[in-house]
């Protein structure tokens, strides 16, 4: 197993050439930072990451979160670095200042997010929920909620979680039974169980702070009939500290295919008596509004995800690519054996996997400034960028995490033999990377919403209008771009024919819905050649004025394979979306069986 | 975890229609069986795989085979099915009648092969083996060596291993290190390590018969320098019995991702003293002629795994979807749940994975079937099916691995949550498969072996003699057909498109061998698109006959299906080819280190 090194350089690039952050900067809420302040907490997160974090996660795979009597307990590791991540404020990071946060946009401390969960995955996984729970209280619950739960879990002291799932409600949220019932002193008593809760029970803090969807008595069926409540594991005493115990347990831990080390809990509202005691956040019946708040920062989290898993795999393959010695490379002295880097089956595979991550990394944060833009601006401006992160929503989180998986395989094959070892450990980050395709809405719930919501954004223009403004960024016309934008071009025109077929065939929600999850992949890989064309004119600047030539040189060529190599996929994919669903639907069960 | 049920239905529609079973048994060797007798025996395997050996999948997963003391132990249920195995006979299937076997064409013990791993994966690789023994030692060893060793393990009293790998020598065989050393009585004593050595050691027989891979003394380096030894775990007595422990040991077994059941071994040959004792199979620094031999039976046989567990993981994901309901489906009543199957992109899912899976088998049991001809048909005939043989099997190896993968994971993302929660049992399949593109020559070995030697099968002449072969399965006009046979003439067109530029480059190596991997997958994609066109062809000729109607009208919507949605993969794959290799090599490793 090789250390992780943060991808400080890439970040950078993109934080400088991909998205304005300079626009960013010149926010009045944002006075106290600027360029110097951000590369240096990024280099510092890059040393936390590295030194702190990354040598725990053999831990989280082999040794695991285990249960035992209600009890989850985590490895010692783990441990230790969180008291560090509390300590250094990490958890903070994005909160507002007023809260006792860093202040920091989310383009930034998504940066931290991503080498965080390279660094270790499963670790991660606490803090994102402890985010998403202080985002959705932030938006929705009143100030005194706000007072006596967030400060604690803006620092990291107590954690969060999220719970929507249950048995009969997974994709479907709104079947979810759970039941809240008020009391006259103004909480609710909540019983049900939950399902899939990440982080629901652990030793690694004194309190864990639950967000919980549940009905009132009265709530209307569907999603229109949900409402959030805050459920500690331990009520508070006068002093604001844990004392009792509130009627929340944790059932069974869930024996997963990868992520040991994080504990996915069945949790039980209410087992031992009337109900566990809660708060509702915001209004009776609102819950799905809440939720809705945080998704695109949950959803966009979880896509970065599969680039952060990718990374560190990719990382680990170039390393044993260049160690591994086999076979005698074509120019090699006969007789000797070649490392398998020199061998052009395993260049295809590391610069396929390179460029790949350096466009899932333009996605994610351009995606993640698109987010800040939209809370920072006003106006016309603010709604442009809202559109702009809710189209990207769905392509980070689908076609981001389903790399991730395809990635984390190719690193594991460069491995040959060694890469189906456990010990070697590129499987633990292919089996790791198999949960995101999955939670926070499968892959194939964000075609839908892609399809469905996103495509009518601002009455069905945005799309268009969004799609002509990326083909601008190919307005260059060096030679040494050439058939960069002429790939990225040639993409952006089957993307719009792909969108014009969607447009016509919008009454027929069976074809619409069948052509749901190939589109989302061409709109992606589309949208991503577009955002490494732009990297790549700055680089050629770059390279023009003789700054880290090399480097630069490195970005024309990840750009020019990916628009030469991986946007022609869009030609795979667009007949797909043209198909309709007639042979979808045309066997039944019987003739499916064979 | 559902059950498995045998896919009989389409394994008997590819031998009617789509291989040429009646040809082939008119073979005078092959007078004693006919088609009734064929049919028969599948049934039966598919009777003794879906009861005897599919129930002890699980087993092998979650016990698994454990190693201590030298002794590697396998569950007990495996212990049983073998027991049956042996019993039934089912191991001498293949193997000639003059041996004890049963004397059964390649077409039709594969088919067995394929149920076998399809049941449990894991435990099959034993057999696997063995048949591989066997099958070298039937072409190569004296007449003394065959009738010592080869009647019981014919029988699978005794099993048998292959010894190629070894720690710097893994693609790289030239590379082995393992020696052999003359002793006057004839024999050798072989002292060396191997790994990976698939059921190096395990408890089901009372003999483990190992074909190991050494160099003599005198031996030229590289692979001309290799020479076949039988190296038994237990010498014999007079009576032909296991007796004296041979100095042959397991160190310890792999701890793999997946395939638990089956012990994966690190042997030490003469440890203990001056040697293994080990006989010479065929004539000395002539192994590799051996392992060739036997090759092309070996690669199809894994290739055909990435169709097993696909079949198998299939089967769970279409039970699931029609058993798990969710949301509420278009046209479906308002708030029910439907079951997910009437969701259009889980029908996308199902759809592509079955349409997928008889593709290969078409190709599999095409591959399966030239070996037959080559070995039973005379002259050019013979030598005709001999380079189908060569040219399809990269194919069957490579693409049907791949898809193995790529298969088991969307039939674990039609579960959902569940699919990453390991009790559900389908995330097994995908962690089994991951094994399929690395062994037996990794998928890039595959690929340089179709580019490299493949391509100029007959002085360049046989392929595109074959595309054409291939071409005029198309020759059709039935309305029913069109699309299809429109889809697959473009993918055909496509393949002589990079067929023709590999041609015109093959004097650059670096170019060839960077095009290998996709030039393979668009190879695969578009022969088996003609196959499963006539496949096609034939069943619209059944459903004019109003036979079977709706399994034969099923057959026309995958063919459709594979050729308008995914043979048009090979315009993703074209570019691929034709890039060369310049990008690949443009990045020394400090850049791809970013």
């Amino acid at each position: 197993m090789t250390d992780y090194t943060p991808p400080l350089r890439d970040i950078r690039f993109v934080l400088d050439h991909v998205v304005d952050l300079d626009r960013l900067l010149e926010h009045p809420d944002l006075a106290a930072l600027d360029r110097d302040l951000v590369t240096g907490l990024l280099e510092e997160a890059g040393r936390f990451t590295a030194s702190a974090l990354a040598p725990t996660n053999r831990d989280g795979d082999t040794i695991g979160a285990t249960f035992a009597g209600g009890e989850v307990t985590t490895p010692e590791s783990f441990h230790t670095a969180y008291k560090n991540y509390v300590a250094a404020g990490w958890g903070a990071l994005q909160h507002p200042t007023e809260m006792g946060g860093g202040g920091f946009p989310l383009v930034v401390s998504n940066c931290f997010k991503e080498m965080m969960t390279s660094a270790n995955m499963a670790f991660a996984l606490g803090p994102l929920l402890t985010t998403g729970a202080v985002y959705a209280m932030l938006h929705h619950a009143d100030e005194d909620l706000q007072q006596t739960w967030l400060p604690k879990m803006v620092s990291g002291e107590w954690s969060g979680t999220m719970n929507l799932t249950e048995p009969n409600a997974g994709s479907d949220v709104g079947a979810l039974t759970t039941k809240a019932q008020p009391v006259e002193d103004g909480t609710y008593r909540i019983t049900g169980q939950k399902i899939y809760i990440t982080w629901g029970e652990h030793d690694l803090t004194d309190q864990i702070v639950h967000l919980v969807l549940a009905r009132l008595p009265d709530a209307p069926a569907g999603t229109r009939g949900i409402s959030l409540f805050v459920v500690p594991k331990f009520l508070l005493d006068d002093d604001g500290n844990p004392a009792e115990r509130n009627d929340v347990t944790c059932v069974s831990i869930e024996h997963k295919v990868g992520i040991h080390g994080s504990p996915t809990c069945v949790m039980a509202y209410g087992e031992g008596g009337d109900g566990a005691v809660g708060w509702l956040v915001g209004e009776e019946h609102a819950g799905m509004r809440a939720m809705f708040t945080m998704m695109n920062d949950a959803r966009l989290g979880v896509g970065q995800q599969g680039l952060s898993i990718a990374e560190r795999a990719y990382q680990q393959a170039l390393q044993y690519a260049q160690d591994r010695r086999q076979g005698t490379a074509p120019g090699a002295e006969r007789g000797t054996q070649s490392p398998i880097i020199d061998h052009a089956d395993v260049r295809r595979m590391l610069l396929g996997m390179k460029a790949r991550i350096e466009a899932m990394r333009a996605l994610t944060m351009t995606n993640a400034i698109a987010i800040d833009f939209a809370h920072t601006l006003d106006g016309d401006e603010a709604a442009h960028w809202q559109a702009v992160a809710d189209l990207y929503t769905p392509l980070s989180k689908a076609w981001c995490t389903d790399l991730g998986v395809e990635l984390t395989s190719t690193a594991l094959q460069v491995h040959g033999g060694m890469g189906y070892v456990e010990e070697t450990g590129v499987a633990q980050h292919w089996r790791d990377a198999r949960i995101a395709p999955i939670y926070e809405g499968t892959n194939g719930i964000q075609a839908l919403d892609l399809v469905g919501r996103k495509l009518g954004l601002d009455d069905g223009d945005f799309v268009p209008a969004h799609l002509a403004s990326l083909r601008s960024l190919l307005d260059d016309d060096r030679e040494e771009l050439a058939s960069t934008m002429a790939g990225v071009a040639r993409g952006l025109d089957v993307l719009e024919e792909a969108t014009d077929w969607l447009v016509a065939h919008r009454d027929d929600a069976r074809d619409v819905f069948a052509a749901a999850t190939p589109y989302l992949r061409l709109f992606a890989t589309a949208v991503a050649g577009a955002l490494l064309a732009k990297g790549a004119r700055a680089a050629l600047d770059e390279v023009e004025a003789g700054n880290d030539v090399a480097f630069h040189e490195a970005k024309l060529t990840t750009a020019r394979f990916f628009a030469e190599q991986v946007v022609p996929e869009v030609h795979a994919l667009l007949p797909q979306v043209t198909a309709t669903g007639r042979d979808l639907f045309a066997l039944d069960a019987d003739q499916l069986a064979g």
